[in-house]
């Protein structure tokens, strides 16, 4: 069965450049759909490492200016994996010049540069998506299943956790590849884009629109040296910050996210806890949701550790056996077949452009309430 | 070798009064300590209750009115185990009268109530302890030792749970023998003084002060029909609260209680992330403590479930042997235990009254957020 | 309410005569039987021990020599927490002079000592129970409760361990006081005895009669200093044991035990695995039951950790609230309370002396086979 | 960096087929080797599904026939994934025609043709790698890292399960495509060379060789529907099968597998106790490796759960960042990696045709010893 093509250009050529290459690559081996991506071209601004990149991924050519790749008529779909302060740019031309767009999260630096990077995309009418790819481990796609079905009911809590520790020395510096998530101008926020940006995805698809928040943020070391200037200087991302909220719904929304939790590498957990039954998932364990059901008999009951490998769970039956787990890569390959599917029916992929806006109305009332000391109230989108 | 006996009046024959009971006549099976307690007399308004929770628990001699208990010269102590409401009239009674108190937490119905019975105590210069059983909890005595022992560094986070879910039901009535909990005039405050309390004052001990707090509360469940007057009435307690703070060594901390967080009965739990370690704790599984060290060789690290029942543990070496676990009820005998060390010694036992009024400052003034919608600052005690 | 006494006569003021005083001292605060234990007198050799351990424990009377307890006509039943070469002498003496007799475990030195100690009870009538004190964790008695309603269906696989690691040390000594476990002249055998008639208790009861046996023995430290005769010697006893065998209803088994599993120290567990579902446990979590269900739906399937502390639970209405646990001591509670509700209805309380000789003959057929080299075929009791 | 192509004719195109294919398709977007892996040719009898396979996977070119692979003068390297009955007679043609050779397990039907198998390959010297994958899971590499650090020191116990539960049904058919592993004729063995085979490869890796066996098996479900002839046949394989063992360096052994422990998809598990530490595996989260280390203070001694996503750890620095956990298709890619770099080097990749011998002599020992009753020596290879 021969497939569609479709051109990938790649800009960006670090960690989530190799992730979203990987997606493209594999997709085919496991998912039936009309489309093959080919890696036409990848983009960075420093040509060694692009070639480089390219070379190891198998990429068929390299630009160094996104501008050129956005130019090029044999690319159809325009990746974004740029640092967060390029994305409205490269968005808004990829848009006009009627490419496809898959971009990494956050969004944008803020809700006013993500309305406009929506209106450039609605205006050209493309097929989008933002890179949220903690949707489509296995066991969160089984919460929002479970939720679907009505197993829990009556939302009453969501708690969310994104807890790393990889920045507690002092002595790390700021800026740079590999460290511009330190750098405010590079990427608008710490945590919060980082980090809770995710959990706020997660928490908007499985419960729906946040009414509005208190917030705390916290800088834990004031100064680091920039790889940039050389010199030190004061930093100015939130290294920790966490946040109250009321849903829509009536429930009541915890979230927290650190660079400070000494012990947790990159443990995102969420859980939510309804009249009728909970579920808890955490990413350290991503292939496992935890369940608690209240219909079970009562001498029976207690929280079940799914082992989320069967072929009747979302998306499982393309790969392996039950039991025996897939890791986090798997995530974006299913964002690539779910991009490709819905390509195939004319559609964007959740979360679009305008769903993560939604994200990002969030993360600027946090972000407010946390300069202000009071609730805000989100900002509809 | 004869112990000194010390006369103990319990006034509250519920729950509690069945828990440190216990703990009265267990511990000089266990504990070397200089006094013994003697049960002489249970109080309770209903005295067909009381005479059978007397009988049950061997008490000798049995009241129906607290007034008299205080007043006879053949008690020593006064333990108070009844609702919220009453515990102020009660304590500065037996202050007055001179009688040791051993008083139920939360302290007081607020924090002016509180201050009094803290004047009355101090006053009359009894020996006093407040009833916040988990700090002896061994493994969370051993957290304690951990941070003395510097073993934690300094802390950047502390976040802290407390999640039940017994009154999802709105079927479930309000007041009355085992409900008044549901009762905002008996109970002051729904999970604030239920449970937050308990998490609160585990947080002040090991972490110390708590300086400002933004706080949200929620009640689910806004009729219920009450016991005592039999009719349908306003549910006036908060079903659940949610606060963030700071404390004064700079560390951010989190605290959530519920009781419709479906799936857990009491969980309990805390975590505390420091530079060079972590440790965390639940009730569900009270004997153990889970601990992260980052001096471990990099390619070891990762949390170790410690086991807290070996001899050099706190408290265990009075238990079994290693791996043989102990519960919840043990709390209360390490209190007594500690209570009884401490009176050979003249000394009121942790946390005292004083102590826990500074609970209470941070109780209303997490109250007091979530009605103003607004960060507060709590009163130093 | 008044009780009918029960006179207790204790010989053996060790570990074990400390779980089986604190199980008669709590039995009646917290289960209603019709008769109270009182502690009427302590036997041991060292006089001055059996003091100090009457007066700790609060016996009516100390005795040096267990004859003179066992003829005092003001004892009802004798309790024997003697070295393992000393029940059977004991317990022949007791049933002889009528007294009821609850004995530790494991029965006897052998199989043909423990027939003739059954003989003896049984032609004597008195009521008797061997504390195999596991059978009443609560969790263990919930797993005894599926089977009987069916709920695992036909059995395939029964696994048990007993893990500890307190002998790893060569310089440990044998003998004597704490140690007579290493001594074979005084405890029989090793593990088998000591660790894997725990699990063999357990796996009779639950699982019915062993047909057949292979087993494997090893002592690891082969010389070690012994305490009575302050000179090395050979160490006799096994330090390891594992056997497989066969059930009687087609199942098949997997026991192990050893004093060499870094790591653990007291880890019993077994796992049963049944057509329908399957069930599991720790004594290092003994508060807990893990559960799987076939019948669950598909998608939700997964090991449910039931947190058994609920008052639906087997002895928990008698203890606190849900999520509360209890610990190890409360197995030995559990004992008690049974023993003398049945002792109410003219019953002995199981596990008899006849059933812990089923015990017996596997220990037998155990350490038989691990010295020929094959397989023995279970001698039925 | 144009790397060397390396040939790859596969044959069988069933779940091997796939893991294996993933294996080459992977192999160097993340690992620095020499060759590169061409998908030259897939091979089945089945023409049809042959082609859809390679059209899957990107193969070049299809045969149907073995031997025309074999005799290609293009192919490099033969891959076998056929059943366990055709291993002998492709293997030994392979390499007379001098190809490398990878061959799934278990190497053979029995010891004696295994043996035939080692002469050829021997006599042909060309590389050779048997696709025993778990040795290369990162948990268990570090496993080995950990023993060969000294870490663990003496041994005294190893102990391995291999659960599944998919074959609990009688209504399940046996043989062809997909069944052939419940067909005697096809697969030699049931459980053994299926999963016990997996234990004991990673055993004698981790601990040795094994001396001496006492097994026992059963096949719980006695007559199936057989897919090729349409009748219903006896059972002729092994539904479970445990042994103990006594390996060379003094430590005891249990190994158990079967098809009929509910609840358990594939849960391999394995713990090795040593003299200062133990560790602890299992396939259901492969990415984590428990720890217990007595060097630790006494009183923070506690079993570990290290997330083996370290870039120290084996084979990490490969994939993503610390916390984000790879699965069990990783375990293949490791091996074709580890056998490009070998191949640079002109070595074989272990475990060898040679080493995979050792283990199908355990296997027949095992399946020996419990059609007889007795215990086994295991041949030495």
């Amino acid at each position: 069965m021969s497939k569609k093509p479709l051109n990938i250009g790649l800009v960006g050529c670090g960690f989530m450049g190799r992730t979203h290459s990987n997606g493209y690559k594999r997709v085919n081996d496991f998912f039936d759909v009309e489309y093959r991506p080919v890696l036409k071209a990848a983009c960075g601004r420093n040509e060694a490492a692009a070639k480089a990149f390219a070379d190891k991924w198998q990429y068929e050519s390299v630009e160094t200016d996104w501008r050129k790749l956005v130019a090029r008529p044999d690319i159809d779909a325009v990746d974004i994996c740029t640092p967060n302060n390029t994305h409205a740019e490269i968005a808004i031309a990829a848009a006009e010049a009627g490419k496809m767009i898959l971009c990494e999260k956050p969004l944008s630096m803020d809700l006013v540069e993500g309305q406009k990077m929506v209106d450039a995309i609605e205006k050209a009418g493309v097929p989008n998506t933002v890179w949220y790819n903690y949707r489509r481990a296995p066991a969160v796609t089984l919460a929002r299943q479970f939720i679907d079905e009505g197993r829990l009911g009556k939302i009453f809590h969501y708690r969310a956790n994104f807890l790393q520790d990889w920045t507690i020395s002092a002595d790390l510096p700021q800026g740079g590849a590999g460290l511009w998530r330190l750098d405010a101008s590079a990427a608008g926020s710490g945590v919060t884009g980082d980090l809770l940006a995710h959990c706020i995805d997660t928490a908007l698809w499985l419960n729906g629109p946040i009414a509005s928040v208190t917030a705390m943020t916290e800088t834990f070391v004031k100064e680091r040296k920039h790889n940039l200037s050389g010199k030190v200087e004061p930093v100015k991302i939130d290294d920790a910050c966490a946040f109250l909220c009321r849903f829509e719904n009536g429930s009541l929304g915890l979230f927290e996210s650190t660079r400070y939790a000494r012990g947790h590498k990159a443990l995102y957990t969420f859980e939510i806890n309804g009249e009728n039954a909970s579920v808890k998932w955490d990413l350290h364990d991503l292939h496992r949701l935890q369940f608690f059901d209240y219909k079970d008999d009562s001498i029976t009951r207690g929280w079940r550790s799914i082992h989320v490998s069967d072929g009747d769970h979302p998306y499982m039956k393309n790969w392996w056996v039950p039991g025996l787990q897939i890791g986090y890569e798997h995530t974006f390959v299913h964002q690539v077949a779910d991009f490709l599917k819905n390509l195939g029916e004319g559609k964007s992929t959740s979360p679009t452009f305008r769903e993560a806006l939604a994200t990002q109305a969030v993360c600027d009332a946090v972000l407010d309430s946390a300069e202000l000391g009071q609730w805000q109230t989100v900002v509809p989108v």
